[in-house]
């Protein structure tokens, strides 16, 4: 899974029937380890994630797995909200 | 899922057999955070996107699930036409 | 999919028996934006590709349904070989 | 599988059901031949790992197989803990 | 598939389960185009590559295919190795 922040949420009127009523949030993957950010892309919300967050992403098939629908075609998915992160760099 | 725009179309006359009547699309991801143009690739398209569209892209095996052939050699599928993307950075 | 031009093929007499029969050809991506080259790979052949070609490649699991063989070794596979790529970049 | 060092790890009391009490580590991918660092991600534990320690990591649908539970959202997973790398670059 | 060089093996006494008895081996991608290493990796070997040798490495849950173990937790197989590369580019 990958660290990520929540940016936003992204509409889409004409989209695959799976689809409808998913939950569809912009994400940003975030280095912990020197606290940059790198790059963005959507994943489905089945946690309820806010603007903010930072979550904890699954990709590939295993974002097919909380979405209690195996066959949508969704690639990311938050899967938990990160309460904290606890390293040896103090963070 | 990632957040593309679509650049054309690729036209193969000797290809797979189930890719026989499946509309290519050549698209190029988005970094919506600083608003650049990274790799370009060929995804199917379902939803009927035309060229200049910002679109939603699912890869590897979820890209499958939208084509209603679970058995196709796709691994990226439009599954979106975005009509708006909200964030924290005034997009 | 990925767009790739055919470089050569690759012999191993040695390596697993699903994989026996089966034409490799050394691959490289190509950037179709401003017409680069980056990494190599090798892929299966099933469409009769020949070396200099423009081809479509699919990657992951999705190549294994282009084989025949959903149970090969094979990570890479070319689905069609490219006529024409129309974009609004003049190619 | 990728080689990797643990640095500690992810606290998150809300989340996807089928990670309830999994434990998630905080890694970071190492490249052996010139021992440097690169970029870190979350993977679940079910060996037993420590922080500090150099790990397997399997990525993908082949980490579900490492957990127990084909259908949980885990895309990676420390599969074991290396003892020692023996290469021709005298490490 | 991705062509590699063998640079040693792994041990690791604390592993899962299903990892036991299999040959693990520290692999480095090539690019054959400009003939540089880029980066490194954890490979199972079901051929019997040794230390030097240029290999054919199936990743993902293709790499599981070779190992006769559809439930093992590996991501990355030898699947052969390479006699001969032949290109256009004299190698």
């Amino acid at each position: 899974m990958i660290i990520c922040k929540v940016l936003g949420s992204v509409w889409a009127t004409r989209k695959d029937d799976a689809l409808s009523g998913v939950k569809l949030m912009i994400v940003r993957r975030l280095e912990v380890c020197n606290n940059t950010e790198t790059e963005s892309f959507v994943a489905a919300d089945f946690v309820g994630a806010g603007i903010g967050d930072r979550v904890l992403v699954a990709t590939g098939s295993s974002a097919r797995n909380a979405c209690g629908q195996a066959d949508a075609p969704i690639d990311a998915t938050i899967v938990g909200i990160i309460d904290e992160l606890e390293t040896g760099m103090g963070d």
